[in-house]
């Protein structure tokens, strides 16, 4: 899939508010979570960095749709630690998953991190089934499973922490 | 110890902050994370629900001084659960520790987080052996250490996170 990853703009604002619609296992009150970030974000904030990945209109396979918005990473310092970063989000569009989008957002992420002087990326993540794909990107990616919390975004529903040290 | 537990008010925010600022194993910045938490819980955000423990200028080892704040705790809804809480910060003013305020602060959150229909509280410390005291509040108050994530708040200063359900 071809795409390029840039900071977000006010004007993705809808397009990634819709696509966090389309990504059916968010639970209501995260989508609504990971609204407020973005709009934190693009009122100033330096706590919550975004970035897009947009397609790439020159691709054959998308000739003539306009660029648009296939997924987004937010990350941002956590800030009662000295230099690890949150990933708070990442989200790539349900029709163009499983083509390497999400795993360019993470590598960019880190980079990011890297850049800024940061020691490392810590990613909090749900035990749910429909999760798998996201932990074994994260796992693909070198990050480390340090934590399980049971019964911890709901019953039955664990919080599971990854890490990786940069 | 006595003293009474009420929620905070604006008038209190200078004693908050001096409090803060008098708690040596606090870093600088968290407590400027602290601070932040109180502006916004006095700016009406129901994210961050604070109170604070005042002693009884009743009480002859006080008398002739004016009530003052001795302690505060803060939690809040983590948004992304359907109904744990974070213990956020809970601080003792140094002189008027081990007299079983911060026990008091503890049990007058938790009852809070019931009354609101809480599953659980989650606390995230440090594994520093400043913060053994709190520790050892954590433990005799029923709470259970999930997990530990070394190198957290920064090199050689694990993040320690205890829950306890409700």
């Amino acid at each position: 899939m071809r795409h390029r990853i840039r900071p977000i703009r006010p004007a993705d604002k809808e397009a990634v508010h819709n696509l966090l619609g389309r990504i059916a296992i968010f639970e209501p009150h995260e989508v609504e979570v990971a609204r407020e970030l973005i709009g934190e974000s693009l009122a100033g904030s330096p706590d919550y960095v975004i970035h897009v990945a947009e397609s790439d209109d020159s691709e054959p396979a998308t000739a003539g749709v306009p660029a648009h918005i296939i997924g987004y990473v937010c990350h941002g310092h956590n800030p009662v630690t000295d230099a690890l970063y949150d990933l708070y989000w990442i989200a790539v569009d349900p029709a163009m998953q499983s083509r390497g989008v999400g795993r360019a957002l993470l590598t960019h992420a880190e980079a990011c991190v890297r850049e800024t002087g940061g020691r490392g990326v810590v990613i909090d993540t749900s035990s749910r089934s429909e999760y798998a794909p996201a932990r074994a990107l994260y796992e693909r990616s070198g990050y480390s499973l340090v934590a399980k919390i049971p019964d911890y975004y709901k019953p039955g529903d664990a919080l599971l922490i990854y890490t990786k040290m940069l």
